[in-house]
């Protein structure tokens, strides 16, 4: 596949990765998880085995790692920034126990989700206690500036979720509704995450507003990457499995073009499968086809690099350092990942 | 019935109502319910429609009427308790919608829930946005210490749905964890509810405190009388229908009573019904029969009447006047309605 034979040749060179970003973090990301375990305790024994259970199942952390690394760029040395990424990764995790009941889904990177092995019923509520706990921790922290815009990122990120179920399986879906709902279910939360590091350093709004442009397009990348990588991700590599979107009906960029492109029998296809999911295994395999052939992927991918340089210019206001070159190649990591 | 019978006794004398609170809240209620339509919009037009259904849908508003009387009783005269009530209540919404969600539940005060309108998935996410909001209207508030309150109860609130999970459908529950399941789930709300309308006024901790404890048995004694009346609620006045918890196979302290009470023909009903899910039509009504019986339901009554007693007692720190009267008649009424 072209996509990724591209990809292979990058990575003779030098694959992006979260690596310096980590390096760079040193034992501040291990301290958030150790918070993050340590805050969803409950004496209601099936909190923490379920909340656990999702915790542990190899997230990247990529937005704390943003909370974290953007304080550090904002020259920050103190301790709240720990409490805050964890507050994120909360809001983060209650998010996905509840699109996994949404979505019905009952693997996510490759491992049984909550409600597949506990049920709906306690995958519904551990979410609204891990979102209540992360209130908490903000409460902890104590800034009213941050407790505003994580509040106000979670009910847009909600709102995005809602909208999503409106395009779902339905093939009249824009491109600006679907990038409406990438910003609010995903880019939000990523913007949030960033601009609140420039807070907690309290640096002037215009670094806090350079780091929420920053956290915004990096989600929109990341996002259209995901969304492509559902029909070419390496599967082997356990991260995102293969067409869990497609099987979902969910009208993504790739498909808006491949559908834009297609001639009548393709669009015929398209409208079996994800308006009236009507769908057989092969279908997959042949959507793949599709979405190759009219160069949808490589146009996601393309588009998806312009959101990671644009995310990658905002940082300009911040001097040169280790820090602004972990974060540009964590910006890059996200349109370069195979998984 | 000679419950029914009893409370028509008193009917005939004084039938206590939330009638003089009411009237005493003046206009801050309707100040209330137009601040929870005004933030309950959004761009995404399903999310006022299933909001607005279940915010019209004729409950009590006792939460939010607690934070407005518990305010006006430490004589606070500014407009800051309207915000915080409608926050309260959000913070209920949301529960109801994953309620009902969690319990398949298709009616609700006699009208359709709307997951049985629109479907769960549209009532979990309205409910994290509902929540979400709650979380923005308290920062625009701006009291740290209230935040904590409401963020602590929130958590402890999904504790205790996950706890009565635990409980259903197990005849083994104690007396001990049905309480603990009321206190967490109800009685938290209704705590915080009342104890913020002292931070609001700024008054001692001895006053909050005092508000807590109101709160907090007045919430028992409602959950307590709300768990009888699912075997005797008045079906016509439009309250909660009759034998939904039955139904769900919820274990509820008539329950336990009528158990421990009952002769081995009787114990292999309540665990066909209740532990084996095996039930049909008629078994409701023998189900009422047992708990009248063994005098469950006076035996209920007169446990809740004990937490209202207390809930009343809490008021003593404070001076008689309108508000006092009105808020202890308000702990009458949670124990003597009959819907």
């Amino acid at each position: 596949m072209a996509l990724e034979a591209g990809v292979d040749r990058e990575e003779a060179v030098h694959k992006p990765s979260l690596d310096p970003l980590s390096r760079l973090l040193g034992s501040d990301l291990e301290h958030v998880n150790r918070l993050i375990i340590d805050r969803m305790q409950s004496p209601v024994a099936l909190i923490p085995r379920l909340a656990g259970h999702i915790v542990a199942s190899g997230g990247k952390r990529l937005r704390p790692m943003l909370t974290l690394g953007c304080a550090r760029l904002c020259g920050y040395r103190g301790t709240r920034h720990v409490t805050l990424a964890a507050a994120v990764e909360f809001i983060h995790t209650a998010t996905l126990l509840h699109d996994d009941v949404v979505d019905a889904s009952d693997l996510r990177r490759g491992r049984e989700t909550a409600n597949a092995v506990w049920g709906n019923q306690p995958a519904i509520l551990v979410g609204d206690f891990l979102f209540s706990r992360s209130f908490e921790l903000m409460v902890e922290d104590g800034s009213l500036h941050i407790l505003q815009i994580l509040s106000r990122a979670s009910s847009i990120i909600a709102e995005g979720e809602v909208l999503q179920l409106m395009t779902q399986n339905n093939l009249q879906t824009t491109e600006t509704s679907y990038l409406e709902v990438i910003r609010a279910k995903t880019a939000e939360l990523f913007a949030a995450a960033s601009r609140i590091g420039a807070v907690v350093a309290e640096r002037p709004h215009e670094e806090e507003m350079a780091l929420d442009r920053f956290g915004r397009d990096l989600g929109i990348a990341f996002q259209l990457v995901d969304d492509l990588l559902d029909f070419s991700a390496r599967q082997s590599e356990l991260g995102k499995s293969i067409g869990d979107d497609f099987r979902d009906g969910k009208v993504t960029l790739p498909i808006l073009l491949a559908f834009a492109r297609g001639n009548d029998e393709e669009r015929s296809f398209w409208r079996r499968t994800l308006e009236d999911m009507d769908q057989c295994p092969a279908d997959l395999e042949h959507a793949t086809t599709l979405v190759e052939r009219h160069g949808a992927l490589t146009e996601t991918l393309s588009r998806a690099r312009g959101y990671a340089a644009s995310a990658i210019d905002a940082l300009s206001v911040f001097p040169d350092g280790a820090e602004r070159r972990a974060l540009i190649e964590a910006a890059s990591f996200a349109t370069e990942r195979s998984a």
